[in-house]
């Protein structure tokens, strides 16, 4: 759903303490020759490839961020399947086809070069509800900007989240094509176009009965991803919160008592008031000072953090900076004035009732007397492993009835499980090894606190194990000025065309491992 | 602010069981002759003179709407003051004077005829906001629409609210002189365009020296009023309740926790929510099931309705369709299940602590994964005597601090004291009088639950009774398609001429009374 925020992966980098290579020395290039695939003896022609094709790269994204698809507003959504059809058509997939689904539709294909093993890829061609007037540049125009510190991106509504990653991924089968190298993986693609409200309906395409049969056989199954902040080094997840979003709302119409529609508020001497009626329940819902869920029975399922697991996150506090991210995220205290470490284990090992947005009654300028006939609380539930989305949202509707509170509607749009994915699976060690490789330090988190359909593919029947991958770097996801790095004058980040290599050295590492 | 709601006046309306004239036999005309009118030997020439100058009448009021002054969205504030300026003008006001406040203007003026008596005027040129595309009709057209039960209607933002049964009152003085009669008082007119934010600036007006000095001579003020329902019976209030309009205002800027921008909901595990701070300070406003506020000393100077008072009430009830009101207001039950008699008496008798809006965070279709910086409670709190806006907000305000709340602001918006009229008064007198005469059912009403700049002109440097007057109907202040009656098909409910006679009416009444 949102793992790909900025203002997460700048909390949570971290310089590469505990695995991976070692640093790069300043001034480094960091695109030195790459080792799987200069021993292929493809990899000058590759690259020249990737090079040849970047203004078509550019292109691709710069068109792609023209059709925004938003699922919230059902815009675009039709067209935008049809757009990712045509992209993987364009990439190589064949037996490309559109997925109808109770909701909007994604996308399929494959690649199928009779190698021995398969990869996954997950694609998302939605992106998140934009204001024109908050951007620096026209959201839909795609323009170069400069980004003091990396180089020249591009700036446009989805140009990191997820389009451009993707992009360069689509590029990198593009330029293997082009150099006449022959694909060392089959390739499986899966696209959706409801991340961004929660993907309700991306079950339904995973297990398509052809789709379930093609994505078991996949060694594993990432997401393209702009890993990289300012110090070029990459956090590996192990696992990311699940989430619930969804509405409650309090009304007269359900509530029997209160108006149905909103009357004069001289009235709440004799009449029931449902926006009280939603303070009410909201506030049963977590402690006092709202950082601790109070739901009941909302901890039996959770799985403490293993003490690895909490040394990992002591680790990456030691590293981290912590004073740049008060800053950066406008805040001078952590929840009960936790040190930093304390905090980051807080953030991978608390499940969290967070309001989104509050709407009854008069919202603009000024006041009006009104008693509003209906208030809603948007929240979302992030989730972590052993609790589901399905006993979460049990466990919800029980408190609240529980609480006399039966009749607060609950309208869940979406959410995923958590996802967990394990450190020894050859996607994570491909990852790593990947990494190695490019010459990008490492290490790894154990769990995000951000969400994503990864459980759709780690949990039966696909099973398979799923995670991010891909060098490079991009910002602004779900907010303005959102952009994707093109021209990298960072020598520790990748630009385009050295993401797009990422991608590919990817597809000849997990080819090789053993 | 608000009093001229027809949910309130429906609510309100019953039969004159009270006291008041006897009722209109079925079928009966209502408008026979004006006895001291017509004592006075000009009566026909002034009906006459109403008669000819409807077509202005009607004209005056469209162009009136045409014009909507929104002081909440500082919309034509000084274009409304220069046309109420010129209004009073052309009804023969002297010395006519906008009047500069630290808001938005006032206007003041004065007939200064020699009389004995002078009667005070008040009138507000602001409406409140609308949004046409909730209308049946264009909000600043002044269309002509049929009303079943009534007769032609003229609709538009402010026809009832407060225009129509204002310029109907200017008819009054434009009849008066047409017709060549003496006015049988002087008139002192004041206006602000503040009241539908709750008056903010209107001391400022009215204890301006030649202005406080001017009001200090008259009977009492009304404002013009369009009082008839269905049944032609009209409701004399003798005070009201007084308001408070405010924000409250959570917000990580100034509670020093939390962010100070929205940043991305994963956060929650670590970072504090100003929406949850706002949801709990809320919560300690009111008691659980919302209905009687809870905040420390609220009570300690609230006067019990006397039993007088209760009796009145009580009659009311006996005389009033409870159904059709409940119907009206889209509710099933009163707080508490109350009696219709009981819920009245509530209705009148208790303070209130009403939540107008929520707004935090995202607010549009479907859901937006941000932790927002910000929340804010709109809030009406309703004041009945001897509680003091001063005292209210001081005590609001050491609630919240006492409960650790001293981070939410509360940003007052205006509000105003309860205001009471004495039954004896001359001003309550007339308009009984009045009333009797125009064959019009009246009853008593302690006290409104609606609340409206009165005691400006009943307390302390003023101190002269304070009410509404005046026959006519009209629906929808605050809502979609606000009207005002022009020609009634209603015997008991009065037309644009009828009202206009019933202003000149009370000005031969006030004039003559003991």
């Amino acid at each position: 759903m949102d793992m790909k925020e900025q203002s997460l992966r700048t909390l949570l980098e971290r310089r590469g303490v505990l695995r991976g290579a070692a640093m790069l020395g300043a001034g480094a290039t960091m695109m030195h020759p790459l080792p799987v695939l200069a021993a292929s003896s493809q990899s000058a022609a590759i690259r020249k490839a990737a090079e040849a094709g970047k203004a078509a790269s550019i292109q691709r994204i710069r068109d792609w961020i023209a059709l925004p698809s938003i699922a919230a507003e059902n815009l675009n959504m039709a067209e935008g399947a049809a757009f990712m059809a045509e992209l993987a058509r364009d990439a190589g997939f064949t037996n490309v086809e559109i997925v109808p689904t109770d909701g909007h539709p994604g996308v399929f294909g494959t690649i199928d070069v009779g190698a021995p093993r398969t990869l996954g890829i997950y694609f998302m061609y939605d992106v998140k509800q934009f204001d024109p007037a908050e951007w620096s540049s026209p959201p839909l125009e795609g323009r170069m900007v400069e980004r003091p510190g990396f180089g020249r991106a591009i700036m446009g509504r989805g140009a990191v989240n997820q389009k451009g990653p993707e992009a360069a991924f689509l590029a990198a089968l593009h330029a293997i094509r082009a150099a006449r190298a022959k694909l060392p993986v089959n390739i499986v693609l899966v696209c959706e176009g409801e991340e961004e409200i929660g993907s309700p309906h991306f079950r339904q395409i995973a297990t398509k009965p052809n789709i379930l049969a093609a994505l078991r056989k996949c060694e594993g199954i990432f997401i393209p991803f702009a890993s990289q902040g300012k110090t070029g080094n990459v956090t590996v997840n192990l696992g990311s919160k699940g989430i619930i979003e969804l509405e409650l709302i309090a009304s007269g119409e359900k509530w029997g008592r209160g108006p149905k529609k909103d009357v004069h508020s001289s009235l709440k001497a004799m009449v029931d008031s449902p926006a009280w009626r939603l303070v009410q329940a909201l506030q049963t819902l977590v402690t006092k000072d709202g950082n601790t869920p109070a739901i009941e029975g909302w901890f039996e399922n959770v799985r403490p953090l293993t003490e690895r697991e909490k040394e990992l996150i002591r680790a990456a506090a030691r590293a981290g900076d912590e004073a740049a991210q008060k800053q950066a995220l406008g805040i001078t205290h952590w929840i009960d004035n936790l040190a930093y470490d304390d905090a980051l284990i807080r953030l991978a090992q608390e499940p969290t009732v967070n309001i989104e947005g509050l709407v009854a009654g008069y919202t603009g300028p000024g006041g009006k007397t009104i008693l509003p006939g209906r208030a809603v609380a948007k929240l979302d539930l992030r989730l972590v492993p052993n609790q589901t989305r399905a006993e979460a949202e049990k466990k919800l509707r029980a408190h609240l009835d529980k609480h006399g509170f039966t009749d607060v509607e609950m309208n869940v749009s979406g959410g995923y499980d958590p996802t967990e994915v394990a450190e020894d699976s050859r996607l994570v060690r491909s990852e790593l090894a990947t990494y190695k490789r490019l010459g990008v330090a490492t290490s790894l988190n154990p769990r995000m606190a951000g969400s994503w359909p990864g459980a759709t593919f780690t949990a039966p029947p696909v099973s398979i194990p799923a995670a991010h991958f891909g060098i490079g770097h991009g910002s602004g996801a779900h907010a303005p000025d959102e952009y994707y790095l093109i021209d990298s004058t960072n020598p520790r980040v990748a630009g385009l065309v050295d993401a797009t290599m990422g991608f590919a050295e990817f597809l000849y590492t997990l080819a090789a491992i053993r």
